[in-house]
């Protein structure tokens, strides 16, 4: 018999991707002999337990947290701080707690105040996810061949991460290490910044006359199509995204928008080689995708 | 024996569009009996008689069109009205021209200054592409249950509409008649504007500090990698679009960046209500285009 990494993994939150984890564990023993599920809405943990994808499913958070040795918070960031808030008084000593949030610095502020000194914390930052949400979104795959970014502060040991390390490369994701600024800012241009994106030209589409707007939706192009599968994520988790890593991205949209504006001189001018040097920028990006294996 | 639409259907520009037109007749001869590609690149009637997708492959604008009775321009819409005044006096008396621009006001304006009284234009934009270009990117089923608008002009006849009509219904296309400067702003935004945006942010990230600019490839999520994939597309077809519908795309640039602007206010100031209205639209857009099976 082999022995698992952990011995009792406790889901706070099991949406999109706390469900996921779920049910990659029950696929992958050597991941966690046990695993728990809780969530503060009784729908969710209903549902969890009608999918079957936990060992147990816990209503209150001392049950659910007291014997794991490994605690995953799985929740909007926004909500980080509260749900550790609750949960640290009965945080097992030597356990590791971490969380799947896509922004880090304002996390680990967050949670940090709260953190019991016998319980280490591995800010982690898997980049997956789809368009959907809830428990019934996620799947046992979701994480294989993506990032598991992992942004450590000055208190997380390294046997901690090792320990997630090891977790996340079991359930299919390539690891880094990286800085937690770093990360912040990298995720701003790749995913945060498109995502608000998204949702504007939504907005501006849907704020035109009341005749084009209904022929915006007869005619939405595949450009649209694309941009609006990005904007049909998660409002909360987006908004709290939005909120805690707004320096960011607040950087990122103004650099955008200078270039944005440059675009539109030289259409307005008629500058064709800008425009195409532009263009063919966009081309090289996206061979660069392709070959960094990031493009179906 | 059952008669075609048209004798003899001469495709200027066998690229993603012209090709796949090509391919389409070729499996149905219903939509034409004989089918001549025309493109001022030899390179390219070499790669058409090579996939053997056209019943002849002209080298010369004269013998490409003289005996066709449906001319069609699949070229980019900055050179419509130049390839129109060099295949002109060789139209057939009662030939029909159309063309697959994106853009028409721009394209009506350059093409008829140089339309012999005898023929008939019938300005057409089948709503179909993919990010890929040239012959090799075609294929026979591009066209099925995408929109195709047809935008006449007042000298545009019924009858002439009719058969376009009908030979893009076959092609699997449904269509609609549409007013010319209500089809350029409509395309701005579902369409030139999402582009524009795309190709756009990848400038952005290409213009980042080296050490972030390397992770960013290596890091796109799934909201850059959607990005881009629109951003990959044919240069010379979008500058051309981009400058032959700039009011229009200027309009919705500004409007978007009002919005842009508004949503940034509202994260540098936390207005949870403001971001959480601004997704949830997003979401109810996306719902929109499902219902519409816009979406698969």
């Amino acid at each position: 018999m082999t022995s698992s990494i952990f011995h009792r993994v406790t889901v706070i939150g099991p949406g999109l991707i706390g469900s996921s984890i779920l049910r990659r564990i029950q696929k992958d023993r050597s991941l966690a002999t046990y695993t728990v599920a809780y969530d503060n809405n009784p729908d969710v943990c209903n549902r969890v337990k009608e999918l079957q994808i936990a060992d147990e499913v816990c209503s209150d958070p001392e049950t659910a947290v007291k014997d794991a040795d490994c605690v995953i918070l799985a929740v909007p960031v926004g909500v980080m701080g509260e749900v550790t808030k609750q949960i640290a008084p009965y945080l097992q000593k030597g356990a590791i707690l971490t969380d799947t949030g896509s922004t880090k610095a304002s996390v680990i502020a967050a949670i940090e105040p709260h953190l019991p000194p016998d319980v280490v914390f591995v800010p982690t930052h898997p980049m997956a996810g789809t368009e959907f949400s809830g428990p019934d979104a996620g799947f046992e795959s979701l994480f294989e061949n993506r990032w598991c970014l992992i942004t450590p502060t000055p208190n997380t040991t390294q046997e901690a991460i090792d320990k997630i390390t090891e977790f996340w490369q079991k359930m299919g994701s390539n690891t880094r290490i990286l800085d937690i600024k770093h990360h912040d800012k990298v995720c701003a241009i790749v995913s945060h910044l498109p995502h608000l994106i998204a949702f504007t030209i939504c907005n501006t589409a849907d704020s035109l006359e009341e005749e084009t707007r209904s022929e915006v939706l007869d005619y939405a192009a595949s450009g649209f199509r694309d941009f609006t599968r990005v904007a049909s994520s998660d409002p909360t988790m987006w908004r709290d995204v939005f909120i805690n890593n707004r320096e960011a991205i607040l950087e990122m949209l103004a650099r955008f928008t200078e270039d944005a504006q440059a675009m539109a001189k030289a259409i307005r001018w008629k500058d064709e080689e800008y425009i195409t040097e532009t263009i063919q920028k966009g081309r090289r990006i996206r061979k660069s995708l392709i070959d960094n294996k990031q493009v179906q």
